[in-house]
């Protein structure tokens, strides 16, 4: 085996049975197992034989047009990792939680308690939440504009960042000879008062393993790449070609450092969403198959959802009408302005542009051979692309199966993948420090 | 075995290293379990070798005054149980989540995750929050008052059985053949628009198991028994002698039937902290090695706090100082006049009454001999105080393997509980109905 100076790392993005729209209707998937919460846990022990960095779930706040024909989330995510950790030993566990119709408290306590009872494997995806559905359930008439959500969430993480560190690392004394608990010396209020949000602190739970969870982000806007710049320890992208990689990876990584930061603090994941098997035309074969079973009912509600116009009574074989300008969405921004090019710039039709997109909403699919797709890994890892992947399996558990069983062991012959775990925390398989608590920090100078 | 018509219910009220205050300094508990999650799912295990009917644990929103001296929870109720869950197949799980600094569709989504997870034993002990220190972690400068988080908790809790029942038993279709996921008929808008909250819905979450958790409520105050009365399924409740408790039991029956439920459907559970040991001696003697590890600066704070009234420049071997009158208490109302009667009728010192309230916050403690327990709990049973009990050990997982391995058997023998599971649900446990969403029945109505 060739040892690399640098290995990349890869995520497991999972989704009920699988990412392509019509997973739970191929005859590869049971349907039944997205509700089965042993499933998920079979899919952690997969993600783990194969030594992945972690396993991720994405979350929304409302059913929205789903019902009829998607297979939807029955599980919380955070209750689902936890539920996951029981099953394994070593897999991160990362989970998507708003910070739009959440406060600072419980979602810190969440991840905290999440931390403890996995041993310091915890992950949070920060996210706003876009959709009008989502708002409908919390109170709101209209979703909160784009800037204002980011706004709030910087605030939020602040705060969140700050209960985290409230509990120093060795606060807790539990000496039952003097019947001291904690040191409350090393246990702080953080007294934040915001525009958002008034907390006191401490937080309700001493310090996790890890400090802090991991921090991961998903936007592409320029909200997005700004607020990962200065947040994000791993950031999920869609990009579709190897120049928009890079140009992504080249931009975001300049923000970081321009944060002062150091541009290693936060790893680069694009999503690939992989077709394999053994030849190239069987892995199109299988592409197809998937493709071809989806309804075109429910892609152009999502497709509409997307675009922000109502496309459900348009051709299927006409191209796009045309489309609102990226000023006038709330939503996602970055995925929107995806769309269009990809749209506009093969001139597609919208049933090319709905098989486009079944597969990942938007996320790069790749049919091949596990050798083709171990390469075109190492392309984008060795051209400036990437610092890992997010692994989006079409189909579930199958599709997990083969990348871990077929794809996995190429990358650790090639020296690019670790071949066993070195770390025992999330933050140590992403090769990242323990961080201090701010509060130590001061009381350190204060006492010097 | 003699065979009873009617078997009791039980309950172990799990707490850290146990519900003595002192339990973490004793050597019978190791301190460092109070952060384990494997501690905890060791006491699950021995309670579903129990056959108890639950597991429960409180929670609260801030470390208040507990830092130094507390050994204080470090997992969050619902991750904790979810974990649990992984780790038994039949014991019902119930986490406190409080109504004041939460909402509907956050909360209901939460319960019915863990309720999918473990395959329907979720419980849900509905609380308000009355504490200073909670309030200033949420943005508040005073606790809301008394009566307001009671009208905010009953429409919390309508809004929540709405979301829960949005889904109708049968929505989830899942037929890979015509693509359709769920009968959009069978999945409904709750449109709940109130003083507190306005919810679209449906919840993000198809029908759980149990379609809804076990509701389960504590306290005892007017309001809070005429909630219980409405909502609850089942009660933890304070008592110390027969006589209260039947007095107790038949005003709460006496409020359910006024609310055309059936008086079965609410189920008294009365909590004790039994201190066993094979001669009602040794079992004196053990409480008492508990009560001499209490340490008086964290008991004072304790009860300042109970009794709204600053104790801790107060000699402790004098009475109690004058104290406010109960319209004066935002805080827990019952606890306020359960401890301040325990403490006038005796004339006790603030030194006996801190060992009195060391073992159970004002719960009923009794040291005996197994057989003793066991009368007892048979005697409330028989003599209409009780439906069953909520066993709070003393220390752990010690004071619950000696319930569940010499009490158990003894009740068993005598018919009063069961040998064997037979149910595969939480409610089916406590006896309870599968409820029906009010959709379903409001649809047969209209079709009809």
């Amino acid at each position: 085996m060739s040892q690399r100076s640098k290995q990349f790392h890869l995520n497991a993005f999972l989704m009920g049975v699988g990412h392509h729209e019509a997973a739970w209707r191929h005859p590869r998937t049971n349907a039944d197992d997205v509700r089965s919460v042993g499933h998920f846990a079979e899919l952690g022990r997969i993600a783990e034989r194969g030594k992945l960095d972690s396993v991720f779930f994405a979350d929304g706040l409302a059913v929205g047009p789903r019902i009829k024909h998607n297979a939807l989330a029955t599980f919380e995510p955070v209750t689902l990792l936890t539920a996951i950790a029981g099953a394994t030993e070593h897999i991160g566990l990362i989970a998507t939680s708003s910070t739009t119709y959440s406060d600072p408290f419980t979602t810190a306590r969440k991840f905290a308690s999440l931390d403890h009872i996995s041993g310091g494997r915890a992950g949070w995806n920060i996210v706003t939440s876009a959709g009008e559905d989502e708002a409908a359930n919390f109170g709101l008439d209209a979703i909160p504009d784009h800037l204002g959500r980011y706004q709030r969430a910087e605030e939020f993480v602040d705060a969140a960042v700050a209960l985290w560190d409230s509990w120093e690392d060795d606060a807790v004394v539990l000496d039952p000879d003097t019947g001291v608990f904690a040191d409350p010396d090393k246990v702080h209020a953080i007294d934040h008062a915001g525009a958002h949000f008034r907390i006191r602190g401490p937080l309700n739970s001493p310090r996790s393993p890890q400090g802090r969870p991991l921090l991961v982000q998903a936007g592409s806007s320029e909200s997005g790449k700004d607020f990962a710049a200065r947040y994000a320890e791993a950031v999920f992208t869609a990009q579709r070609t190897l120049a928009q990689g890079q140009e992504f990876y080249r931009d975001l990584k300049a923000r970081v450092t321009a944060h002062g930061r150091h541009a290693d603090e936060l790893k680069v994941l694009p999503g690939i969403v992989p077709f394999i098997a053994p030849t190239e035309s069987e892995a199109r074969e299988l592409e197809r198959e998937f493709t071809e079973l989806i309804s075109p009912d429910y892609a152009l509600r999502q497709l509409s959802a997307i675009l922000g116009v109502d496309l459900t009574a348009h051709s299927l074989d006409a191209p796009l009408p045309p489309l609102p300008s990226v000023h006038e969405i709330q939503g996602n921004k970055s995925r929107y302005e995806l769309v269009k090019e990809l749209a506009e710039s093969d001139a597609l039709t919208v049933r090319e542009l709905i098989g486009l997109l079944g597969g990942g909403r938007g996320h790069r699919t790749f049919a091949g051979t596990p050798e083709q797709i171990a390469d075109e890994l190492q392309l984008w890892f060795e051209q400036g692309a990437a610092d890992g992947f997010n692994i989006m399996p079409p189909y579930l558990p199958g599709g997990l199966t083969d990348f871990v069983d077929q794809v996995v062991p190429i990358l650790q012959r090639r020296g690019l993948f670790r071949a066993e775990y070195t770390a025992s925390t999330l933050r140590g398989h992403y090769g990242l420090a323990h961080p201090s608590s701010q509060f130590a920090a001061s009381r350190a100078r204060n006492s010097a």
